[in-house]
């Protein structure tokens, strides 16, 4: 029996990203490599995504060695774990039901982690109060993005509801938005400006949402992603009384927050900027901030935790809210004790403090270095154009593509960055992924790189890529 | 600004379980014998979920030293750990990019992770073929359940998707199922019989439905869940007769496969029995079935990892499946890790057999025995009555209120079980779930009680509850 008519339409609107493609690609040609095929390169470096870990840079110990001291609690006994260490991991274990990680834990989290989530925010944002009641732990950040997108728009709702979605953008969160039932508008950020998001742009696109949809919530990504702007105070304030006016829900994704990289730049949480506001804005426009253990100088993606903080919403919403959190167990167990640890990291006078210091100094001089020697590499290459990056854990160049390399895409039947990407990885082994992944003002192309690669990787990705982007300009002039 | 207008309708139509209450005041209570309040028991017994560790039972060592060396390769070199730990540990690192368990996998898991998966269901179903490109790993068996409902209902259909669902049954699946958009269609199970599931009740269910709403699917859990009924092969053939016939998907929730408390019952998977049945059934039965690291010897309910299996879903149907679980990132490593060990686990002959048989024979017979003396305990108290359960995690024991009580409910203005499980919590510090949670016949109350508990622990919770029992009974006739 055929069941296509089962696919609710909502799904069957999502679209799929270029990148599955290219992965299976980058899969196929590693198997070839792994049998001995002749290729100018040895292994396939993979910066599509924004993996520290697998870009070899190196998990923190202090967090490794509380987590094997959670999982086998044997090793409390051992004179090789730090004795911070043995501490952390006892505090953490009295708190989980049974004394063992493998135990459930409150929807929302164990409760103490939550309650040090909230001091950190609080500490973070220069003392403006935060309520652990207001926090969620989840199986990642955009677990609670997509759950926080459930609690919003109503599928039914005619006109159907609106997000106002940045252009490039991180292309899951449009996704999850699709399959909830919303229509995304998009803003495109100044790119020529180094990626400026303007207030004029954002009337834009909601004046553009007349008669198509109903917009009730505005996502910004700051730092951004996959173009790292680091948007001024002044900027998010005019975001700020932008959605105060319009009455949007402002979703902040933040969880780049810890990748600033240097100079005058700044992160400044929307938390802290709506918080520090003049009534009524500071105590009415409704906000959830995202982060993340999967970023910052921690890099833990595989142990899939985040949380959200809401602000200023309606008692009456929370309790969906709840209601709806409260559908999903708790998040793994092992990423909330790395939540602990971003949240409460070793200090000065604890015994694990240099050596964690020292591995978090070596993660951000990396990237300070990766950003600036990739910007200026990249910008210089022959049809390539980079703007720099004040934060996040990408660069996004232009490629000025040939008209016979956009003729050859077309008779490929495939979009002309994927063909660029394609290209990329066949011949250089490099993976990136294809600026149609995160949406592109019409006409131009891009690709996403990720930093996060020890200093190793960065050198040869850009000796792979420069010779590539030569003998592609050539091939196709 | 008020919000309440931006909640989904869908969202809105949720229930919240009376548990979330109970867990709240236990959460007092505990705080109050923290700090020193007379009360005539010490602790609170919470047995409201089924958790293997917050039981007091212990986690299995060989998965908590595969575990720990993940998280901390330097264990590799320790001489503490057996062999067999390390070389899993190296085998799965191997897998992992950059070696790391803090980077993504794919978003089904880790490639050799699922192949071994595969390998387990194809053991487990005496050979029956298995694919391991159904098999999707998960944050939790509940979150699969969660996507393979998203994909199947349309939230905006009219007239609206309806699924089947047990009464009793797992309540969190029927909120997933309300908060995609769907109506569940209540079908009762025969408590008179021992739980059974019967194809009359599944054509009365269906034929309710008429008018309502359109059903496309049926949702069975097996071994049951609260009522610990097992399926006979012979049910299960009618079961899968019925679905076929009524165009139905099938929803299979297996994950107390390993929990069958000895007797003439057994555990087969609905995999088997559909692939074991003549054609066309056994090529056209659409089916999801769900498993965890959460239940089992194992019980790593905090690891947050599960898979679903799918048979005979259309590739079309298929493509819209790997779309929207790729909306999620991976599940957490740490669970993948679970699921690896549950697939492979010790063999004879491997240094960790022998603890590793052990264990887990301790972990059977404790069940066993507390399956046992609990229905027998509790079937005798007066008001109560038990049925045997011949599988699962849970007994569903039937109470007797007496009329006193059920006004008592009334005057305070909540469900009458709830009132029930409330005195048995204050008055001798025992956590249950409460029946309405999992829907009972109208004028019927219950509650659910975990058997997931150490010997100690058992004897001290049936202490407890008879003590109550009697003295409720006195108190309310």
């Amino acid at each position: 029996m055929s069941s296509l008519w089962l696919i609710s339409q909502h799904v069957r609107s999502m679209s799929e990203p270029q990148l599955s493609m290219l992965w299976s690609l980058a899969a196929d040609i590693q198997e070839e490599l792994r049998q001995g095929a002749a290729k100018p390169y040895r292994d396939v470096i993979k910066v599509c995504w924004g993996d520290l870990h697998s870009g070899r840079l190196k998990p923190l110990t202090f967090v490794r060695q509380v987590l094997a001291a959670c999982f086998y609690p044997q090793l409390l006994e051992s004179s090789k774990l730090p004795p911070d260490v043995k501490r952390r991991a006892e505090w953490l274990l009295e708190r989980c039901e049974g004394g063992s990680v493998g135990s459930y834990t409150l929807t929302a989290g164990i409760g103490d982690v939550v309650q040090r989530i909230s001091e950190f925010i609080r500490r973070r944002d220069g003392g403006v109060p935060s309520r652990p009641e207001n926090i969620f732990i989840t199986s990642g950040s955009q677990r609670a993005l997509t759950k926080v997108l459930k609690v919003l728009v109503s599928s039914e709702a005619s006109p159907r509801a609106g997000v106002l979605v940045p252009v490039p953008g991180h292309s899951v969160t449009m996704s999850s938005a699709v399959a909830q039932g919303a229509v995304t508008v998009p803003y495109f950020l100044c790119e020529e400006e180094g990626w400026t998001l303007k207030v004029e742009e954002l009337q834009r696109a909601l004046d553009s949402a007349q008669g198509v949809c109903s917009p009730l919530a505005l996502y910004v990504i700051n730092p951004g992603n996959p173009a790292g702007l680091v948007q001024s105070r002044e900027s998010m304030q005019e975001v700020v009384r932008f959605v105060a006016e319009k009455k949007l829900f402002l979703l902040a994704d933040e969880v780049y927050q810890d990748y600033v990289h240097g100079g005058s730049s700044r992160f400044v949480s929307y938390k802290r900027v709506v918080a520090e506001m003049e009534a009524p804005l500071s105590d009415s426009v409704q906000l959830a901030s995202f982060h993340s253990a999967s970023k910052g100088t921690m890099g833990e993606c595989g142990l899939r935790a985040g949380f959200v903080e809401l602000l200023n919403v309606d008692s009456a919403v929370m309790e969906f809210v709840y209601k709806l959190f409260s559908t999903d167990s708790c998040a793994a167990v092992s990423g909330q004790v790395a939540l602990d640890v971003m949240s409460c990291p070793p200090r000065p006078g604890d015994p694990s403090y240099p050596r964690y210091r020292q591995e978090t100094q070596h993660i951000r001089s990396t990237l300070a270095h990766n950003v600036k020697r990739a910007q200026e590499v990249l910008d210089r290459l022959p049809g390539l154009s980079c703007q720099p990056a004040a934060g996040g854990a990408f660069l996004f160049p232009r490629v000025q593509l040939p008209p016979k390399a956009l003729r050859r895409a077309q008779e490929a039947g495939i979009e002309p960055d994927t063909f660029y990407c394609m290209k990329l990885l066949e011949e250089a082994g490099v993976l990136v992924s294809p600026g149609c992944d995160f949406g592109q003002k019409e006409g131009t192309h891009h690709f996403r790189v990720s930093l996060l690669v020890c200093s190793d990787v960065m050198e040869e990705l850009l000796r792979r890529v420069s010779s590539f982007q030569t003998d592609f300009m050539k091939e196709f002039s």
